[in-house]
């Protein structure tokens, strides 16, 4: 007989699970379900934080990366910047603890944002070779450069720490060098750490990067800007965005002791006179002690904030790329016949800022694949996304977008457009939404939709009436040969035609020839489609 | 003029990120993005742990569902179970924290196994409108039934007990309530609650749900047999599944002393034999402490391991819905003609244990929608997936298909098939690979596909027999048909066919006139491909 399982047994095989523990076991969920894109995803994670904590001490990144390969599918990959470094308490922490970091608790634009990314690697190095992760440190130019061996206690998610040393002649300047060995897989073309680097240059015109392939080339790319974008500063949650379940938490943690500071302190776009609003409408006194309300008081000044009219979230804190600073990396990195960009202004999604930037090239060396689909690239917050092109909410606008309009073919007039362009697509914010914790795809908020849209469709029309000029060029060439052809004849033969002048109406039977010449180029190039936007 | 930062200063802000913080802020990694799916979810989360608590305890499931509005959007979710109860100190870490259970330190197949799913919907209830979950719980028939009153300190990811009670006059039977009051919408049609209870009753022949919509409508899903399926059990890592860093958790962690005794218990399939076998291609005494084993020392017990040959993974306890129970599953849910099961071996990915099984309903009732898409139904371990399907394995073996073959329109001969079908495609396995922790798609693993998609070729053949015999059937009828038309003619003309014989072969002239009609009906019903299944 079966046997039958008691509360009592059942309860004696819960337990805790360490976050560590469950990402060890779901690393799909950070992007390391296969050798290659685990390749990728750490030289990404590794890069990413390199170049945030340059930018956040206003360096300019120079970033060094160099992956070698020490066997079929095992690889040393090791990252250096010229950033501030890290104080040597902070080192264990940051790299042998997954959920720690600065960036969490901050609404403030920035590549890491979840505190999981270089810990997630080191975790990924240790499950494949079982070799801990080496980080070289130097925070002050002549100071000394701390060097820790880390690996990650999976059970407790805490940092186990295998040597610590302190040398004096290590790292040249301040910054970080990162040493990590992992089973991979090295690819050359799509979704590889060469195209992801491209691509970060690109995003990344005031930064540095060398980069020495397992192949053993080496690509530098040279800053383009030698200007920091300018610091995106943090803000405090909107009202209109904020959630009664975190509202209720900070008016119970908050320092201030009446209601009436709380609004104008721990929220963004709250004055006194708004404060005195919002508690005029809960009912409840400007001198209320915000740690004392009710559950049911609680609830009270979240729906009078949404009742009260409040300016919309900063969202001049963003730093976009720039369309000056993207027109320029594209032109460094592909000879076309035509670029455009546009950087929206910034809007928001429940509560968050955002931006969206969108910019195109079109024919030149491109023509190589005339009738290929474009080449899409996606950015969030300066990084390129390679990996789940499909559930990205830029794959989704792009494949939504009627091409047509814009003189690209697309059949059906929805799906991938096909055409010698490329076409990029930044979203700047102080919260992706990402689909997953490995940062692949941006999910799909109406509004962010419609940014996206918005931002093709401008760019569009300016390609629309580039591939226009080019058209009316190529015809009005086109006219001045046939003048040129019939000229001769009609000056030879201008006696013939004046006596049959006097006989026929003879004008419509040349206009006929001409134009018959002019036709035919015309259904070679294909008129492109007119210009009805909305939809 | 900029203030630059330094390391000390970005030191200061670096902070442990608690993980129920992390999932507050991704509450759309959980299936909390949108209100109508985040209903969905609550209720899936309540019901799946409501199935598994009972049969773990080998009693046959009733679950009770109460849907109510309270608001526009405002509801109160009440989900009950028969199960064996939930001991006391238990409660709140079940419900209080994420990242607790029993589930996820078994390789046993179940409908949970990350310990995150009831403890996220309770943290969506308190950030959605602030109200703590209630649980009550009875663990024997004649015992007290426990309530408490739980929240989530999110900030330190414990559970926050705002009320405990003990009372005689609770629940009827042993069982657990859990009650929630969530933000969400109700929708009556695709990904709805409805839908997820008919699909979960159709895939659990032996649970009896009652169901109580918004509307108050009263859905009762009797079971259909009496018989629990058989419980599965959990294994051990097969050695050929294991990974470097697992290993050396376990080999660090064993209470075994000796090598060879840690190869034969902690790991499925070694025996002494093999265990032996791999000691000596690993150069390492039989008696050596696996705690002592030096890094390098390690690895090579892994290299041994996958050089010896083992017994693939033990597949017998899976426990699959089997093809009876959801033939007579489908037979109940709709009135089709035609309905074929598969349910495959068991076989591996990844050094898990997993088993498919597809079936198909098809005609009858489904004709009224002839022309549209074929309705599929995804389950993974007995739960019905609704969200994601175009980035689950199910739905891209589906549409890598080549129905045509089997009787059924696919523009291009891919894509989702057209026709009056429904496709039903389970999943069991000790560890689902889910794509994101919603559990809503199955990743993409080359193994998973390669096995959905042979379960499709087998019942796609048992359906284009059916298809075939039925076409044949109706050209037999209409020979008959025919027959019938033209004998009373041959009869009446008897005399004038037989001059008419003497002097022509009027044999074939006749066959000319019956076939002009039969060819006519057979254009009508276009004939079904040949299957040449290997691609």
């Amino acid at each position: 007989m079966e046997k039958v399982r008691t509360a009592e047994e059942l309860a004696a095989q819960q337990r805790e699970i360490s976050v560590a523990e469950f990402f060890e076991k779901n690393r799909h969920l950070l992007g390391f379900d296969n050798p290659s894109k685990a390749l990728l995803t750490v030289v990404k994670e590794a890069v990413d934080n390199s170049l945030d904590a340059a930018e956040e001490a206003r360096i300019l990144p120079e970033v060094f990366v160099k992956v070698e390969m020490l066997g079929e599918d095992r690889f040393k990959v090791t990252v250096e910047d010229n950033g501030p470094g890290i104080v040597k308490k902070e080192i264990p922490n940051i790299f042998g603890k997954l959920l720690y970091g600065s960036k969490f608790h901050q609404l403030r634009q920035s590549r890491g944002q979840q505190g999981i990314g270089i810990s997630a690697a080191v975790l990924y190095a240790q499950l494949t070779t079982g070799k801990p992760t080496i980080v070289e440190s130097k925070t002050s130019p002549r100071g000394t450069t701390k060097i820790f061996h880390i690996k990650i206690d999976t059970l407790k998610n805490e940092p186990e720490i295998l040597k610590e040393d302190e040398v004096k002649n290590g790292l040249k300047h301040t910054g970080t060098r990162i040493t990590l060995e992992i089973e991979g897989k090295y690819v050359q073309r799509y979704h590889s750490v060469d195209e992801y680097l491209k691509q970060t240059a690109l995003a990344n015109p005031h930064a540095s990067i060398t980069y020495i392939s397992p192949t053993g080339e080496k690509h530098e790319y040279r800053r383009a800007i030698k200007k920091l974008p300018k610091m995106p500063k943090a803000i405090k949650p909107h009202p209109y965005g904020v959630e009664l379940g975190i509202l209720m938490r900070m008016l119970k943690s908050t320092p201030y002791t009446k209601l009436s500071s709380f609004l104008q302190n721990e929220v963004s776009r709250v004055g006194s006179t708004s404060a005195e609003g919002i508690c005029v409408l809960a009912g409840l006194e400007l001198t209320r002690r915000p740690q004392d309300l009710t559950h049911e008081e609680q609830e009270r000044p979240l729906k009078a904030m949404q009742k009260v009219k409040l300016m919309r979230p900063q969202t001049d804190w963003l730093s976009p790329i720039g369309e000056k600073n993207i027109l320029e990396g594209l032109k460094n990195m592909i000879k076309a016949e035509f670029y455009t960009a546009r950087t929206r202004e910034p809007v928001v999604y429940r509560g968050n800022p955002f931006q969206i930037e969108v910019a195109l090239a079109y024919g030149g060396e491109l023509k190589e694949k005339q009738d290929a689909e474009i080449i899409l690239m996606r950015l969030a917050n300066y990084v390129p996304l390679l990996y789940q092109a499909s559930s990205c909410a830029i794959t989704k606008a792009v494949t939504k977008t009627n091409w047509r309009r814009y003189g690209l073919e697309q059949s059906g007039g929805k799906g991938m457009p096909h055409g010698p362009m490329l076409l990029l697509v930044h979203m700047a914010s102080t919260w992706v939404p990402f689909t997953s914790e490995s940062k692949e795809a941006i999910a799909n908020y109406p509004e962010i939709m419609k940014e996206i849209k918005l931002a093709i469709q401008d760019c569009g029309r300016d390609l629309l009436r580039y591939i226009r000029k080019q058209a009316r060029a190529r015809r009005e060439s086109r006219r001045l040969d046939i003048f040129q052809k019939y000229l001769p004849l009609v000056i030879e033969n201008a006696e013939i035609l004046a006596e049959s002048k006097k006989k026929h109406n003879i004008e419509p039977i040349l206009e006929k020839v001409v134009n018959a010449d002019l036709i035919e180029e015309e259904e070679e190039e294909e008129i492109v489609g007119g210009e009805n936007e909305e939809e």
